[in-house]
């Protein structure tokens, strides 16, 4: 299997992404295939001065920009990495795709470029979210500011489909996130979610509040895009300012510096908990192939993991599976 | 002056409410009248066997429950403390109104018995947050689930006075709570809003994304009542879940223990930052009368302070300021 890497995006530039994915050819099977632009690529390999019969090479001429209008962008810059890795993954040449550049354009892309599953209406970015010392699936994160419930449906099916297959969480329970646990709360579009939802195979736990995400009540919290991305950037903002405030006080003095020695392994749990870098990209569920998006800031650490949890990915057939929902729902409309 | 206390509301029970009530008699200047019913009221003061000169009460024979409809419990409970409340304050007898009893009753009874201010179309709820070792407002933090481009531009207008006036912000910023900080991003009421606003006299810096509202970018926080709500809520939950990880780590053996002392000032710095008790109520701003929200969890320091916070609002002409602002905007119509 081939795994391609846009090294073009991602705010930390190309040396970050590189480094990541030769780090990751220490722990995949597959073949990890660089798309950028040839002088980039050729410079930072020159410098690391490694190489792997299991890296390749795409090269590109044009380089989509984080301030790039997506859907614009997707149409005029034909032979960017993002286009070009669409097509190679459409083409079958390559198994799965991991951009860390412009959210929108990669899910313009995705839609222009790749097509969608047939009968998935929108797909959704299925970002994993630290739940009390387990893991969990924020979704949709950030790809469909609006939806319907039907959507939301579609959202925690394949959530769940992914949540099982490569997290491993068998059952995993389904929380609405809402402002109110009970069954009348919410806007009429949440009403309608609800019983969509009650009605569905899915282990659906009901409503779920703001508080309940971190600390676990639910497997998948299920949002519309808008919703999803603003808890996952006050997630990071609370976590940052409450990090900066620890650092603050165990560097005050010579007390407070053998204090954070005398707990540096629970520090270090906690740092890693907080780390995203340690959890891989975010799948674009839906699309007709595997697409991981991976944070605009990742380092060469994240981007590995986003390689390895690509080959999870690719390895669990979550995509067989959700054709195989769909099919199996499409008939099930038939008959009725 | 008097302020009034819903001693039914609030899910630590009446013995909480009166505690802080009485704390509170020592901080202000103004009567604090208990409104509830005898029988409760009576027995907790015979426990603690204390009682002020500015100490009154207002006895009421029913009692509105957390899972009442608010409409419904509003128009039927004519004897409970929240009703009287609002006709006591509706009928100038008291001179703010503070509970810790059910949100969506609160608001109600603030809608049907007291009523808005004319020209303002909906109430909002504005919370302080804490924002990087300063106090910040979120608004709305949960009383309209929907809202109109309209409707943000007052929210932000009524909280901008309650920040100068009450937190002492000078010219405090405000940030629209969007999906990315350009201007064009969000769904088409957020695009409408941004407009809105740039036109409006607040000192409106755009849109800020999640992270920014912890990490203190703006002073006032921007959002829908929906999205203030799951702020809120997630924000507590990011919170707690990261105290209960210290916790464990410092309580792990002898050598964390020490830790803990050693960091100890420190560690009182954060869980004052992380303690909603410390920041009095949420006002329910735009109505005809000083309304304050309590957490439905508050202990008597959370009352204390709520009590505190009450007697500023009332000292600083918020809501003769919001009226002035009404009178000038239709005036400004008028001549248009």
């Amino acid at each position: 299997m081939i795994i391609a890497l846009d090294v073009m995006g991602g705010d930390k530039g190309p040396r970050e992404m590189i480094r990541g994915a030769l780090a990751a050819l220490e722990r995949v099977p597959s073949q990890v295939m660089l798309i950028g632009t040839q002088e980039t690529i050729e410079g930072v390999l020159e410098e690391f001065k490694e190489s792997s019969p299991r890296l390749s090479f795409t090269y590109t001429t044009e380089v989509i920009e984080n301030d790039d209008k997506p859907v614009q962008a997707i149409k005029r810059k034909k032979d960017s990495s993002m286009v070009v890795g669409f097509d190679l993954l459409k083409k079958g040449e390559i198994d799965a795709f991991i951009s860390a550049g412009n959210t929108g354009a990669l899910l313009a892309g995705g839609l222009l470029r790749l097509g969608r599953i047939r009968g998935i209406d929108r797909p959704s970015l299925a970002t994993v979210y630290p739940m009390k010392g387990k893991m969990g699936i924020l979704t949709d994160a950030g790809a469909n500011a609006e939806v319907k419930p039907q959507n939301y449906l579609e959202f925690a099916t394949m959530a769940s489909i992914y949540a099982s297959r490569v997290l491993g969480i068998s059952s995993p329970k389904v929380g609405l996130v809402n402002i109110g646990t009970e069954k009348t709360k919410g806007t009429p579009q949440l009403l309608a979610t609800y019983e969509l939802l009650e009605k569905s195979n899915l282990n659906f736990i009901g409503n779920i509040e703001g508080r309940d995400i971190p600390l676990g009540v639910a497997d998948i919290a299920l949002a519309d895009g808008f919703t999803g991305n603003v808890i996952l950037k006050v997630t990071e903002g609370v976590a940052t300012s409450i990090t900066d405030h620890l650092k603050s006080m165990f560097m005050k003095n010579t007390g407070t510096r053998v204090a954070a020695l005398l707990v540096k392994s629970g520090l270090a749990a906690f740092k890693k908990t907080m780390d995203y870098t340690e959890y891989g990209g975010a799948p674009l569920l839906g699309l007709k192939g595997a697409v991981v998006k991976a944070h605009g800031s990742s380092n060469h650490k994240a981007i590995m993991n986003a390689i390895v949890y690509a080959q999870k990915y690719l390895d669990s057939g979550v995509i067989d599976e959700i054709e195989t929902y769909v099919k199996d729902r499409s008939e099930a409309v038939d008959e009725a």
